[in-house]
C-alpha cells in the first residue's frame, strides 16, 4: 500500500506518519511506500523499511498535484492548509492554498482516473461553523463560517463530497474540534491558551489565562486526532453514506474543569502556575466559537476520542513528557 | 443608478428587466443605465430611457468579469448558471460557469474596490439541499447536495458570505424554490411536469403527470422571483447581518392540491386534460427533492411569495395568458 501524506512536516502530518511507521499497515494491508510532501521538506521518518519520497512542493501548482499523484497512492491524508489566521491576514494566499491547493489535488486524482480506488481523506475543521450556536451542534446544523480559513474548509468538504458522489475519489473527511494538548512552544493563536494553561505547568513554567473558567470548548488530543485519520481510512462507501464530512467527538468541558483535571493529575503547585490575566479581545473571540459538538454520527461510525478531560492530560504526559511532570 | 443583469436572456432576467424598467428606479433611485450580459445576447428592452449596454460575454473568462464590472454597476443581479441537468452533464462546464464565473466577477469586483458599495445579489437554489430531509427545511438545515449544480450554488453562497464579511461586497443570496408556472414549452427537466400540469391544460393542450398526486413540493411563481431579487437589493447589511444567504419562502403544496386550484380556477374541462402516466424514475428523482421549505427568516426580512398555489396561478394567468383560459 502507497499512503500519501500532505502537509507531512506538520505536528499532525509527522504523528500520523510515525504511528503509520509503528504499525506498519492500514486496513490490514503492509505499507510498501510513503510519500510525504509539504512546503518545506519534511523528516525523513525513522524505522521504516519501505520506499520513502520526500517532497518541496506548492500543492496549489496543478503541475505539483500532477506529479504528486502520478505515483497512485492508495490513501491520500490531505493535511496541507494555510492556518486560520494567515488564511486572514492574507486573502490571496489563504484562498490560493486551502481552496485552490484542494481542488488542484481532486482535479488532479480525476484526470489520473483512479477514482473510487483512491481514498482521500480531507481534514477539516469545526471553523466551518458561525456563531450563533445552540448549545449542542448537531451534525445537521448548518455552515456559516465566520472566518476564510473556515470557508474554505467548507468548500473544500462540498468538493469532496461531489467528487466522491461522482465515484472520482472515495472521500472522508473529517472535522477536527480544538487539538489539546498541543505539543511545543506557546503561539500567538487566540486559542493557544487552552493548550498553553496545561503544558506550561506542567513543565514548570508559568501560562497565562486570558478568559473566565466558565468558558466551554470541545477538545480532542493529538493521539484522537491520527487515530480519526486512521480511522476514516477504513469506512467503507456504504457505511459512510453520500454525507462524507463528519464531526469528529471530542471533551467538552470548561477552562475551570481542564485546571481542576490538572489539579487533580498534576497537584496544586502545578495548577498554582496558571495566572489570571483577563484579555477582553480573546474573551470575545472565543465566544464566537462552538462550545460543544455533538459528533453522534461519527462515534456512530465508530470514531472515538478521550471521554474526559483527565484523558486528554495523560495522553499529554505520556506521548510527549514520557511520563514526567515538573511538580 | 446602474445595474448590471447576469443571464440577462434568460426567462428571470427577461422579467427582471422588464419589472425595472416598469417602475423606472431600484431603492427609490432611478435607474440611469443597465448593463444586461448573457452568452446569447440578451433582447434590446424597450421603453427605457437611459443608458443600455448589451452584451454578449462568457464571465467564466477573468478578462471578460473585469471589463464587465469596469462600469462600476451600484447593483449586480448575478443569474447566469449552467442549469442542474447540464451541469451534471457535464463536470468542466458546469464548475467553470457556476463555480469559477461567480468566484471571477467576485474577484473583479474585489480588485475593482467597489467594496461594500456594491450590492451583488446571487441566485441560489434549493438544490444546495440534498435527501434525506425533515418535513420541513428550515434555515439551519445544513447543505448536502446531491448534484454538482448544488454543490456549485452552495460554494457560490459560502464565497458570497465571506467577501461579504470582509467588505468587499454587499451580497444577499437567495435560494430560489422551484419557479412555477414557468412560460414556455414543455421541457425534459424531471421538474418540469409541475409547470406543465398547469400550462398546458390552460392553452388547451395536453400534460403528463408522472408521479402520485401525493407528491408534496414548494413553488413560488415568476412574478414571486423577480420580486425577491428586487426586495433582496433593497436589505441594509444590519437587517441581514452575516448569514447572507436566505432561504425564500414559496407555496407547499401536493400535486393534488395544484389539481384542485385548477379545476376551481380553469373548471373540471381544463383540469380533465391532464394524463395521469406514471414513472418509476422520474417518482423517485422528485422523492429526493425537499418537499417543504421554512424560510422563517426570509419572510422576516420582509420577502414574500404566494400563500396558495390558486395565487400562483392566478399570476400565471394574468402574466402570461392575458387572462385568457381555454376552457
Amino acid at each position: 500500500m502507497h499512503i500519501l501524506i500532505t502537509g507531512a512536516a506538520g505536528m499532525i502530518g509527522r504523528k500520523l506518519t510515525e504511528r503509520l511507521i509503528r504499525e506498519g499497515g492500514l486496513n490490514n494491508k503492509p505499507i510498501s511506500k510513503l510519500t510525504l510532501a509539504d512546503i518545506v521538506t519534511p523528516p525523513a521518518p525513522s524505522g521504516f523499511a519501505g520506499e520513502v519520497d520526500l517532497w518541496t512542493c506548492d500543492l496549489s501548482s496543478p503541475d505539483e498535484a500532477r506529479k504528486i499523484v502520478s505515483g497512485a497512492p492508495n490513501v491520500i491524508f490531505h493535511l496541507a492548509a494555510v492556518v486560520s489566521g494567515e488564511a486572514e491576514a492574507d486573502f490571496d494566499k489563504g484562498y490560493r492554498i486551502n481552496l485552490d491547493g484542494t481542488r488542484g489535488l481532486l482535479e488532479a486524482l480525476r484526470q489520473s482516473g483512479g477514482g473510487e480506488r483512491t481514498k482521500f481523506i480531507f481534514t477539516s475543521s469545526v471553523a466551518v461553523f458561525g456563531a450563533p450556536f445552540p448549545p449542542t451542534i448537531e451534525d445537521e446544523f448548518h455552515l456559516t463560517p465566520l472566518t476564510s480559513y473556515g470557508t474554505q474548509k467548507a468548500i473544500g468538504e462540498l468538493l469532496l463530497a461531489d467528487y466522491t458522489r461522482r465515484g472520482l475519489i472515495d472521500g472522508v473527511g473529517i472535522r477536527l474540534p480544538t487539538i489539546c494538548v498541543r505539543p511545543g512552544k506557546p503561539n500567538k493563536a487566540a486559542s493557544g491558551f487552552f493548550s498553553s494553561i496545561i503544558r506550561e505547568p506542567l513543565i514548570g513554567e508559568e501560562a497565562v489565562l486570558p478568559v473566565p473558567e466558565t468558558v466551554r470548548h470541545t477538545h480532542a488530543s493529538p493521539r484522537s486526532a491520527v487515530g480519526f485519520l486512521v480511522h476514516a481510512a477504513s469506512l467503507t462507501r456504504e457505511a459512510l453514506g453520500p454525507r462524507v464530512n463528519l464531526t469528529m467527538p471530542g471533551v467538552s468541558c470548561t477552562v475551570g474543569e481542564q485546571i481542576d483535571a490538572l489539579r487533580r493529575t498534576a497537584g496544586e503547585r502545578v495548577a498554582a502556575r496558571i495566572r489570571r490575566e483577563p484579555d477582553q479581545t480573546i474573551t470575545q473571540i472565543v465566544g464566537g466559537w462552538p462550545m460543544r459538538l455533538g459528533g453522534q454520527r461519527a462515534q456512530a461510525l465508530g470514531f472515538r476520542a478521550e471521554t474526559t478531560f483527565e484523558e486528554i492530560l495523560r495522553a499529554h504526559i505520556e506521548d510527549e513528557l514520557a511520563g514526567r511532570i515538573a511538580a
